[in-house]
């Protein structure tokens, strides 16, 4: 065995995340699996085949291992956490919807399965189940930061339909929709865990800093991976975000950098319906080359990753602190 | 002018409640109008579409009515009328993915106009609103009612989904759809009215049970409308449950006292897709009038009613009680 090989084969901060949340987490599935029990039958088969599916379970980790690092004693976090996969459960359905991409973690999409319809009221039915889930907390600040959570999400995804296909939109906006619809709740998953814990204010910004900064990063990399990812390590189609049209960083700075012949290129790709064309996916992966988007782009993450570990630095060090630092690492270097 | 026409342009109990309340009702309705602002013009443009198209506002009015019987002094009911109002039009936005139904309301649906995916999304970001306005009430007996009432609600939605084209379905499996898709926004509406003003819970308990039961009656005329309004009273398509094999009331009781050659007919329409055809429709309305089947639904309908007015002699009589109760007899009596 190489060592490359051995390399691969080492457990992941992700996977040391896991095994310190392990006995939570399964505390968490009980939980999810017992309140999507239903006697309406089609509840539990879409449900169980969206969470069931092999989602990294990274929110509902990051509302445990918050929790537990500010020293919270009761049990609301096991609830907190079930609530934020639902949410995060019911944008993937809604998403469905949306993307009909064919390919979501390597299996078919609920929505390929059973139709537009029941993706979209199973998800409204598990977003129903995640503000029960809330009341566990007794604390109206939970409910805030969920609901204003679940109101930016839906934003950010709206928003991303209105620029899908304009080539020339400033980073900025590009920003607004990936801290909508992706970091924000990552931070409310961390935020609700310090808030619990009752720490003071400036503790819980900062643990919602984190949390934001990471989902921003972690955001920029699925949209890097999208471009640059070996399909079979993705678990889902590259070059989805190209054929809809969605205008991501790596494609901001290819097109920045792009000379004239080079931003028709783009401009048609996106504007007109030729982005398809699998030469044409080829195309815009060798001008990211030439423009080393890909790499300019992970700068960024990186940059942004650190802001989140500046956050963290308010809090005494400990392991589960030590994780939550190393998982910034894990989300920026990541193949998958 | 006819005695007839006179009746008609007479002020109706809806047109009663809506002039009792109307300050409050503004106040909400710029509670509306301010929160589905966004920068994310989409949302306006949809959400307005939606809202403004002509609901009757029933439930909010439901929430300021209830909260007014009981004596309420604070003004979070006017924020918590708002947040029913939206979780009623995410339902409508989430329910035209569903339905595919050209008209409602006389208008074109926002899905016609905008596509699935922006239904769905701005659906979405009025349930996340609806949420963070019930912070407004402080109160976690709130945040319970409601998000029980939204996950109840889908999976009413659901179970809809389920039961179409089963002609042979209990008539409880359709108190199940309709109590869960319809009355128990009703029930909430009221129930939080009652939850704010702080009243005994057994006086909150009536509440609900008033609530549900409208709901419930209210549904069941919907569902007798379908087959026996006049379309330009109505102001969407009749027949659309038959043509979308929706099994409600007047199609179980008219199965239940068919011979053996109309029950091959009801259940070639419902199992097969013979449906669309008009002649279809014109012989399932003769059908009915042949088993009294539209008379028999609003008698349902009435005895529901009934248990509705009951539950609210446990108030002392006022003049809003007396309109809460006048609203029963419109409910079952109108024809639009």
């Amino acid at each position: 065995m190489s060592a490359a090989q051995i390399e691969i084969s080492e457990a992941t901060p992700l996977d040391t995340l896991r095994t310190y949340v392990s006995s939570q987490l399964s505390e968490v599935d009980d939980v999810i699996y017992n309140l999507i029990k239903s006697k309406v039958k089609l509840i539990p088969e879409i449900s169980v085949h969206t969470i069931a599916s092999g989602g990294k379970r990274l929110r509902p980790m990051l509302t445990l291992a918050s929790a537990n690092m500010c020293g919270y004693k009761g049990s609301a976090h096991i609830d907190l956490a079930a609530s934020v996969e639902f949410i995060h459960t019911a944008t993937l359905l809604h998403d469905d919807v949306v993307d009909k991409s064919d390919l979501r973690r390597g299996v078919f999409t609920a929505n390929k399965l059973w139709g537009n319809k029941e993706s979209v009221l199973v998800g409204d039915f598990l977003l129903g189940k995640a503000f029960e889930l809330m009341g566990s907390a007794s604390s109206l600040e939970v409910y805030r930061v969920l609901s204003h959570a679940s109101g930016v999400i839906s934003e950010g995804e709206v928003k991303q339909l209105e620029v899908t296909g304009k080539i020339d939109i400033e980073e900025s906006e590009y920003f607004e929709v990936i801290n909508s619809k992706t970091a924000e709740l990552f931070a409310a998953a961390c935020e609700i865990g310090g808030v619990i814990a009752g720490i003071p204010e400036k503790e819980v910004a900062s643990l919602r800093s984190y949390g934001m900064n990471l989902g921003c990063a972690f955001q920029i990399i699925d949209d890097a991976l999208d471009y640059s990812a070996k399909q079979e390590t993705l678990g889902k189609n590259i070059g989805d975000d190209f054929r809809e049209k969605k205008v991501t960083l790596p494609v901001i700075i290819a097109y920045k950098n792009a000379t004239g012949a080079e931003r028709k290129f783009w401009q048609e790709s996106f504007d007109k319906n030729t982005a398809d064309n699998p030469e044409n996916f080829n195309k815009a992966i060798l001008l990211m080359q030439q423009a080393d988007a890909i790499n300019e782009t992970i700068k960024v993450a990186r940059d942004i990753a650190h802001k989140a570990n500046q956050s963290l630095q308010i809090f005494p060090d400990s392991e589960i602190r030590q994780i939550l630092l190393d998982i910034l690492e894990f989300v920026v270097g990541r193949e998958f």
